[in-house]
């Protein structure tokens, strides 16, 4: 109970045998004495408690199961089963299994949750197909940057929310939520200001991913990310602007959309860079993500506006490959070549057209497609980091000691773009929305989520190098539909290994729904 | 995975050799094949999910571990430790350990929750003695019939809630909590309109009990009590009208008072009956009972009020004994043996004294001591329930099918009850509450907390009936104090068994910081 790392290791058995050793408890499973000692090394101190209750039985001569109930010195029940077995004529541990106390709430997920916050404006009681509306019932986690009536705007920041005041009404997309019959269940944590694509907050710390235990949840829509991946909620509702709802998704094994820039009003929600921003939503299903566009998308005060029609070609680039680590090229790859392989494409109008990166982009510009990409990053992070200054600027240089490193480098950075850095962005990007568009026409583009699989947390924390690596290599390719304004359907895959890694399906501006579909479509082709 | 229980319980071994077969999960440990069959009828259906990633390592030859996770279908995921071992040739489970997808918040203990839900007031990251309030960081959960900013009222009913309003400032006990430091961390659970001492609330369900699992968790200050008893906060804030604080402190292993009444000030706390309605919480140790005690109890406009001393004398009856189970008179004998055998006694200057139950009462009136007491708790249900219709009677006509079977009957008891019988209660009320002050001077009663430890679950769900007489046996216990108006604190105590139960020191109005000091000695001198 010391938590002597070395000692307790030391009890854990060897695995060099190949058999494992497995720890579990509410993170998730912990395969190997090495990852179970990098785990007490990393703790700071097992949590006092006073034994309650011990049983145990032999399993032969050489083995046994001891199961222990703890009291915990600040509350609660710690539940413990461990297999002990005889090994070179010593004892040893080769599996234990703990169930901890819980907080009231996870408060790297929630800043506040409830039964639910807000209810859904439908009858309790009721049959969901009786209320006539199409989310009655379901439950959904508001991004912390989106107007709650009676909550304060955090942002993910504590000194922000500690200024801040209760909002005097919905935003548009919670408003539009609520109306569609969905509860509130409560807040979600994201980065501050909604300014990484981690999810590695400051002051709140990483949200679990529990899909890949032990790597993080990525951001900046992290906690509703993960409440949707834990199953706490059906919908989690983010923003993208620069990836921060494509990214988590990846991540985390989720549907999740990023939609046509200004197609939903952003009324009450707290702007990072409305060049980039876009509501978004996460899911476990794609037939829920296009529920969720069906209420959510203004019909146009009652008209029917007229959605744009897919081509049914799906355009794809190899060299989109060697812009992502090894085993997610190859789950990409293994992915690409079970869709096009799939005996039902005719039948379903899919056609698979291969171009080069270039084309993809828009044949207009020479050069070498991959640097390409890095010009247009720079413009993305250009008119990004002009705009988040405008938009927060004043409140930052006042509290500059409150923010992340992470974060508080890229408002520096920010901070001394000046209007004519801008201006000139402004024209590149206009022109690189052009050209995408163009070579787009109706046809959907594939483009990796991500620039690899969610990085280790232990990675995050010593320096945060390979994060912010990963982030500028995910940025070169989730920049393309953020330049272009267009919507994107992240799909999820996995890694020979079974983490999450995905594929995002852009299409043209205004076909949110219908790409959904599509994408789903994509998704069941290519499993078969 | 189809939760066939018929064939789930074949699975795990026969324990009838006497080793134990095992079962874990985050609700607690089940010991014995018969309680996990139990569990599994009980259990509608397992949830479905799909297989993730498996490993096993042989254990010799006639046992295995196997590691399982699965993916939930309605997402998360599901952690699985089984060992199994070859019996008479069968391979069977000896023990289990799971860990299931948590939900945001356990809507059980909670209608809300944050971090904190309201924020107390002090400077954040300074140190607790620098910022010169008794409970700074210190989280609470208040019981919901106390008004918070903001929140509106529920009092552990759905529909009440519906139709409530926000509160438009915090009731007298929640603002003096924030004042002195301590944070609200959230809203929990309570019986509907706290008319109950069980916590089986119909609309949300019965908070766990963490010491005691598979057993109610008392209430009506349930939710506070768990939240406690679970470690998710230090402070319960409850409230008492006939031993809504001191049942769950007694089911729960808790320190617990129920404040002399009138001494805190009610302002914007929902009454269930305001001749009995005290304040109390519950904490895990008795200084910090004490503590919250110093910052809650008004010290008079600055004035020091006095307080009575305490004459160091308590007061026991063997015959108290009588009225509780055997496995909880068997833990008060030997508490009190502990007790009454302390070398330190009389250093501590504590005397113990035996009297009848009938001089405990009051030496005024003769007859059976145990009938009087019947006398009183009908005296008690009177009174209680002439109030709580005139505070609730309105409501509660237009409302009938929205209550549970037992407040519901609760209530229709008390709608027929007249003026002339509530007159004359109020006149017997008054009797015996000066018989026993009489009695009682600057000395010390103990009497049982409840009449046994907290009754399972199971039982509850079918009739409750064991759960009415288990009401009727400890309000013939805690109408006492009721009646009198006097503090009381309960002393956890266990049973042979582990499990929660406890005795009450109660003392003369106005003691309560002193009675607790008091009780928390008792216990240290009872457990040397």
């Amino acid at each position: 109970m010391a938590n002597d790392a070395a000692r307790l290791s030391v009890m854990f058995a060897d695995d060099s045998d190949g058999a494992p050793v497995t720890r579990a408890d509410d993170a998730g499973v912990l395969y190997g004495r090495r990852s179970i000692a990098g785990f007490r090394k990393a703790r700071a101190a097992a949590p006092s408690r006073t034994l309650l209750r011990r049983t145990y039985r032999m399993l032969g001569a050489a083995a046994a199961v001891v199961v222990s109930e703890f009291e915990k010195t600040t509350g609660g029940i710690v539940l413990q089963t461990q297999v002990w077995q005889l090994l070179d004529d010593d004892w040893k541990i080769v599996s234990a299994h703990l169930t901890y106390p819980r907080p009231a709430v996870d408060t790297r997920v929630w800043r506040v949750a409830g039964s639910p916050l807000v209810a859904g404006k439908y009858e309790r009681g009721t049959e969901q197909h009786d209320t006539g509306l199409p989310l009655a019932g379901l439950s959904v986690a508001v991004k912390d940057l989106y107007g709650v009536e009676g909550q304060i705007i955090g942002a993910g920041s504590e000194a922000y929310l500690e200024e801040g005041a209760p909002q005097q009404r919905n935003s548009w997309p919670v408003q539009r939520l609520l109306d569609a019959g969905a509860d509130v269940l409560g807040i979600a944590r994201t980065d501050e200001f909604a300014y990484s694509i981690a999810g590695t907050n400051v002051h709140y710390g990483t949200p679990p991913n529990p899909q890949a235990s032990g790597r993080i949840s990525g951001g900046s829509s992290s906690g509703s990310a993960s409440a949707v991946a834990m199953g706490q909620v059906d919908i989690g509702l983010g923003s993208d602007t620069g990836g921060s709802v494509r990214v988590p998704s990846s991540y985390q094994h989720l549907w999740g959309i990023r939609t046509t820039h200004g197609l939903i009003p952003m009324e009450g929600v707290l702007p990072l860079a409305q060049s980039f921003d876009t509501v978004g939503w996460m899911t476990r299903d794609w037939r829920l993500l296009e529920r969720v566009a069906e209420a959510m998308i203004p019909k146009g005060d009652g008209r029917h506006v007229p959605q744009p029609r897919l081509s049914g070609h799906v355009v794809w680039a190899d060299e989109l490959l060697d812009l992502v680590s090894d085993d997610m090229a190859q789950a990409l790859g293994r992915w690409f070549d079970g869709l096009r392989g799939s005996p039902d494409l005719a039948q379903a109008d899919v056609h698979i057209e291969h171009r080069t990166l270039g084309d993809m982009l828009g044949p207009d510009h020479g050069g070498d497609a991959a640097d390409r990409l890095d010009g247009w990053l720079n413009t993305f992070k250009v008119v990004q980091g002009y705009e988040a200054w405008c938009n927060h600027g004043e409140w930052v240089s006042k509290h500059w000691p409150t923010l992340g490193d992470d974060v508080a480098s890229r408002f520096r950075v920010a901070s001394k773009l000046g209007r004519d850095d801008y201006d000139a962005a402004c024209a590149r990007k206009s022109r690189y929305r052009e050209d995408v568009r163009l070579a787009l026409g109706s046809d959907v583009l594939l483009v990796p989520s991500a620039s690899g699989v969610a990085p280790s947390i232990a990675d995050a924390s010593i320096g945060g190098e390979s994060i912010e690596r990963s982030r500028t290599a995910t940025m070169r390719l989730t920049c393309i539909a953020g330049l272009s304004g267009l919507p994107a359907v992240n799909i999820p895959l996995r890694t020979a290994d079974g983490l999450p890694c995905g594929v995002c399906a852009v299409g043209p501006a205004g076909s949110d729904v219908e790409l959904i579909a599509f994408a789903g479509r994509l998704s069941e082709l290519a499993s078969v």
